[in-house]
């Protein structure tokens, strides 16, 4: 079902007991990179890593922002301990989660970014300071404070957790190259509009292009640019299933499309 | 205004000028390990920090579960690279953040627990078992799996930011012994009630209590079990105060009975 590595069996998944009766279309899945882009795109808050002066892992709350390849941008205070961290030792990481999970919170993504915090200055730093005041209009004041630095995270490596059984690791490379997702913003309202006002539409997806025909039940869990996946209760079992879009949705307002074009199809009409 | 250490000026204060014209009765305020313990009690997911096998810093998000002492419990798998970490180094630390801040998340509560993690045996992992799947039912599915370790961190040091110029650190025996505000569970909704249905109450309180007999209008910004902090407008500018509930509050219950008394003060009802 996954192209991941599943560690575990996901709680859910141990109840996945009905097999598709019918083929399923192919479907394509955002990549870890793609997943790790999207969530530092649609974050503002993270957990940042830094090593104190024991050696004891310190753990503490900041905000960041993004340059357009994904370079997460933090400004840190000398009087803060993170900040004391940095100066002594740049290897640090990042954690950064689903900015508003539903449902089981280990059952919801997050990012860990591993690299180097790089003091910034001139032009560099430049860049940062108005990335990060898009973040956080408080910087305009507190940035400029003798104490702050602009940092830039040189990302050596990366570890996405989709939730239970979905997990991959990618490169700097691979990350810095993906694309965050266009629709993300807009996929928890989609899943409740779906959820609330379209099951039916849903229910046929599970049964025409889902491979379970005989499905009783279709609920939309997580939707993206290449398409939904759907928990389907049928008479032989609980189950999930995808369903891939005739094309990815390429910006925001490609979703509505999208779906609106699978639910014709599920249903039979001619286009 | 603050008992606590001002790293730096907020940016709400940076407006405050109008200073009080008549006196105000002192109040207390939550302890920073009584803060700790609130956040720790109403929290769910946190970050742990460990440390790779690089000496780099990895941040991940766990789920814990809190002992009555406030002891953070954790379940983790050595397939996760936090799990592998902490059989090499032990030294862990832990934040906590608010659960739903609003506002800007940098004005918002966090905490780090810092010390070291100890895999459990015999009755204290039985403990810890129950006390996590309370808050993690699914751990009675995957926390059997043999490897999956309990862990409780055994905290040194602790270290409490509420927000802009709020912040301070306290040690691991005034943690334990402090109490988490009984009334931070209803919080949330006392203030968007106190705000929506009972702005001339804290016009009143601002007024009469406050130290600003000439405030125009008054917006509560936090509530816990000792008063609430208002933000005031006046003619002579922005500011802000603390009003002090005439009793602690001491469960959950007495959250309403300590307002409407604070309210009826400010009226200026004779009891």
């Amino acid at each position: 079902m996954t192209a991941f590595p599943v560690d575990h069996i996901a709680p859910a998944e141990a109840l996945a007991i009905a097999e598709p009766l019918e083929p399923v279309a192919p479907t394509t899945t955002r990549t870890p990179a793609e997943e790790a882009r999207t969530l530092v795109a649609q974050g503002k808050m993270a957990a940042l890593a830094t090593s104190s002066e024991d050696g004891t892992p310190w753990a503490s709350a900041v905000l960041y922002a993004a340059l357009a390849d994904g370079t997460p941008i933090l400004c840190l205070s000398t009087l803060a301990e993170h900040g004391r961290n940095l100066t002594r030792e740049p290897r640090a990481s990042l954690m950064i989660g689903e900015a508003d999970p539903q449902g089981d919170p280990l059952d919801s993504g997050r990012v860990t970014l591993a690299g180097r915090a790089e003091a910034l200055e001139g032009e560099a730093r430049e860049a940062a300071v108005a990335a990060y005041k898009q973040a956080s209009p408080a910087s305009g004041l507190y940035g400029g404070f003798g104490d702050f630095t602009y940092y830039a995270l040189r990302v050596d490596r990366v570890r996405w957790v989709g939730g239970y059984g979905r997990m991959d690791s990618t490169d700097a490379d691979t990350y810095h190259a993906a694309e965050p997702d266009p629709v993300a913003s807009g996929a928890a309202y989609a899943i409740k509009h779906l959820n609330e006002d379209h099951a039916h539409n849903l229910l046929d997806m599970a049964r025409a292009l889902g491979g379970h025909p005989d499905a009783t039940e279709a609920t939309c869990v997580r939707i993206d640019r290449y398409g939904l996946d759907l928990n389907v209760q049928t008479p032989r079992g609980f189950t999930s299933t995808r369903i891939a879009f005739a094309e990815p949705a390429n910006k925001p307002g490609d979703l509505r499309g999208a779906t609106v074009e699978l639910a014709r199809r599920a249903r039979g009409d001619v286009a």
